[in-house]
């Protein structure tokens, strides 16, 4: 078995963002897909661990912001890297709050959907939350960055929290 | 709403392969992903009414060929919008048998990977399977295909039965 045939999977890079109460959170995803077109539904795949894990069982409702091949390392890092028990993530972002209470950041986004929880699968580690999609807008032109995109151009990095993460990864973070 | 926004989510192309007995499957699919690092789980999402589903659902077992930017239309033509109830799809290509006798279609695959079926969610006309990877290897060198380059340079189309579908979609099929 050769862990190194994950790294050929496409995904794109996504903000997973959600709310409880007044708090806002949002997260770096790479597991974000459409899995069926009538209702539209989305699934993603979060840590079980993570503060925007607890917000979406809370809510019942998450938000999705499509990242463009414009976002930086910076921003990327911000969301990515961090958790939002130790601090505010939507400091100094631009974001707007959907009628449900879900935030949407839409800095370096090309489009954001939102959708309502319609069954958690667990997978071990991780959720897969799958929603059915009840708001969804373009926000402006840019092509969407790939994670593959994301890792040879940007020379990014994976955390271990991540679904993507691989055993051994040996691409290091950028200096 | 609007439905344009999932245009904007990046996948790869791969063939899912299956086998019931001595009968082979497999079909193109775009929702392939990895779900936790530890153990490798591979989520995948196929049509209830797919032949690919049932031999799944048969064997427990599901391969995946991950697509390179190489797959000729024709290639792709075959695993996608056709049917393993109407025609072998396995008859002149390459591909090999694993000990589990799920089959592992080679030509223009830059790797494999083979999962069994830990578990199995409803998603209305799709399911997602989950599936601890138990096999994989690198076929080859190449780039692997996204489902953006199958639609932008090679001016693909999705059928109705894909998970990506989009209704009213106007994209139009290779002439």
């Amino acid at each position: 078995m050769d862990l190194n045939v994950l790294r050929n999977i496409s995904y794109g890079m996504f903000i997973v963002s959600s709310s409880r109460e007044k708090a806002l959170n949002g997260q770096i995803a790479n597991t974000v897909f459409q899995i069926t077109s009538e209702p539209a539904m989305i699934a993603i795949s979060i840590n079980n661990k993570n503060l925007t894990h607890e917000f979406i069982k809370a809510s019942g409702v998450f938000g999705i912001s499509i990242l463009s091949e414009e976002a930086t390392f910076p921003f990327i890092g911000k969301f990515g890297f961090k958790s939002g028990r130790n601090e505010d993530k939507f400091k100094d972002v631009n974001y707007k709050i959907l009628p449900s209470g879900c935030p949407i950041v839409t800095d370096y986004s090309v489009a954001y959907m939102e959708a309502n929880v319609i069954n958690c699968f667990d997978c071990l580690t991780h959720t897969l939350f799958l929603g059915e999609m009840n708001d969804s807008a373009i926000l402006k032109d840019g092509k969407p960055m790939t994670y593959d995109y994301y890792h040879q151009v940007r020379r990014g990095f994976t955390p271990p929290s991540a679904p993507t993460f691989i055993k051994g990864e040996k691409r290091e973070p950028l200096k």
